[in-house]
């Protein structure tokens, strides 16, 4: 099913070299595709969030320097590029690690060989990237497929960590297309993930983009669904993975495991490999983000003109905490699915992970 | 503190017998008393949810009962008044019971009596209100006390029980006000409570009118602030409580029972013995309301000119589920809060209960 360029964050001229990426700020109100044809427009790109998601920051970024080089291939512009594309999003650790890879690539050779070393370096990390996320998709297929009974396959995800946050497939979703590509009946409960809404900004839109039937649902719900058994399992992504399994994700994916324990329903996490932390021993010292009040006291939305408007929420005088992420501990993940096997969420588990890494 | 109808939902004039509530749909953004002043403005204010609760909702119904028959005190109007106003919600507990008192109380007398009879009647409904919700605080502060221990008590609520949803105190919020009157350094987390936002409309705003510090949270929040060990106990209301102590209330309460649980905080549920269903056994027996998916897919709020505007949320062809209520198992339930003591969340608690009720 992805075999076109329709499904897809980032494309990619072979011939031309040009790259386009959807501007995600104006999701879902608007589909447009920017062409990045300056490393200003590449900086501006990640700075202003019109691509997210770890791995498609870092293949932007990774593209955005081999633009760079192909103006000039100097030492001092590689240099100048890398700290520009890098001072972006300074938190997001697939960046830099996009950087030095291209860095370390182009940084032995002749200027004159730099710019197609580099955009060969940003094709080959584009196409791992594809190739990981459709191995996490054949992975947590094998988990899905026992859960099939006839009807349809009730899956609840949170956030988004689908083909919009990767390049293609995604994460927690790319076993969700898999199945669907394989003609199980699927439905998904999209929660709308309060404070931006990236359920019904992004996953409801990209899920519909794909054929993939899905319903919006407050995130207030995903409990009462549960205990009605209208969900068969959950699969989330994971921003940052502590080595005894616990999971930081996107706020609210707490409760969502605690209410399928509650309800004895598979609660699993799909991530690539590079989210796990192997130096944090546990969720408890991942330091949580606390980003700005106004994602909660106000929200953007079209209006009946079809303009897109910031609309206040709550009164003048009001305060607001927002949380961006939260823990699960590890006891609540029935498994986690990643590129290269699925694996119990435990120091152990993870220790069977990393000696099949080490093993390939 | 409620010494003045400053934080009151409905006031009244003794000489005049003239009524005022507060439109409750333009909060938080704009104050407006309404002064009700026909039949069919009674009718509106209940039907557009410019005053809403179910204790509320009754009590606006038996003054608009009151003022029906200073009009025509015939039998006839009584009966199109008092089928008018139960028209209005027709779901609502409170609104027939209300009726039906306000009614009872005026049919065996001469038309010439009935008016002075209903808004009497009216009065002590509205009296009685006041009352049972100050016992619930006095109740609720005696479970409160034990938690304090230096530092700020913080409390999380849920959706909106507090003197908005009643005349005054509340019932989640009784014990808040106490417990803050009383020298309690007091924080409230205010879950936003989607769908439609009671929590940033409603508790955010008439707690900062009475005073007590709080913080809005998205209800993702929740889970994460209990992990941290930011919250000291979490305070309810009820929409209907099982006989078996399941209580059913604003889809959400049940992922914050399960949090609470897991975190070993007291999970405390404030209720008017009114909304026990005798009849029901468990929470499994009451039917969920699911409503319109508008209320997921947009929302209103202030634009920069401070002019109120719906905003389309998700994409148009986006299709959401939206229940309305959820169940809460008795077995997450700390105590029962109720005017006449606080009780076991069980078949036993709620006959003990029972027996206090029969016995005063």
């Amino acid at each position: 099913m992805f075999s076109t360029d329709d499904l897809c964050s980032l494309r990619w001229d072979a011939v031309s070299a040009k790259v386009e990426v959807i501007d995600q700020t104006l999701l879902p109100h608007t589909l447009r595709w920017c062409h990045l044809d300056s490393l200003s427009a590449f900086c501006h790109a990640i700075s202003n969030m019109q691509v997210r998601g770890a791995p498609l920051i870092g293949i932007t970024a990774a593209f955005g320097l081999a633009h760079a080089l192909s103006d000039d291939a100097s030492d001092d512009n590689l240099a100048r590029a890398s700290a520009a594309l890098l001072a972006t999003r300074p938190t997001a650790v697939n960046l830099r690690w996009a950087l030095e890879q291209v860095t370390a690539a182009v940084q032995i050779l002749p200027p004159s060989a730099r710019a197609r070393v580099a955009l060969e370096t940003a094709r080959v990390l584009r196409e791992e990237d594809i190739a990981n996320c459709e191995r996490i998709g054949d992975n947590g297929l094998k988990l899905l497929q026992p859960l099939v009974s006839g009807d349809r396959l009730n899956i609840m995800t949170h956030c988004n960590a689908g083909w919009l946050a990767t390049v293609q497939w995604g994460t927690a979703l790319a076993p969700i297309y898999k199945a669907h590509a394989s003609g199980i009946p699927v439905h998904v409960w999209v929660s709308e993930t309060r404070p931006r809404n990236q359920g019904t900004n992004l996953t409801a839109w990209e899920l519909h983009r794909a054929g993939v039937p899905c319903t919006i649902v407050t995130d207030n719900s995903c409990g009462q669904l549960m205990r009605q058994g209208r969900v068969d399992c959950v699969i989330v992504g994971s921003d940052r993975t502590a080595a005894n399994g616990d999971v930081c994700n996107k706020i609210g994916t707490y409760l969502k495991a605690l209410s399928a324990r509650a309800n004895a329903i598979p609660f699993y996490v799909a991530l690539p490999e590079s989210t796990i932390d192997w130096t944090c021993p546990g969720g408890d010292q991942i330091p949580i983000e606390e980003r700005d009040e106004a994602e909660v006291l106000s929200i953007a939305g079209v209006d009946a003109a079809g303009e897109l408007r910031e609309v206040n929420l709550a009164a003048a005088h009001s305060r607001a905490l927002n949380p961006a992420f939260d823990v699960t501990p590890s006891d609540l993940v029935s498994a986690l699915i990643t590129e290269h096997g699925n694996f119990a969420a435990s120091a152990q588990g993870l220790q069977q992970l990393r000696t099949v890494m080490t093993g390939v």
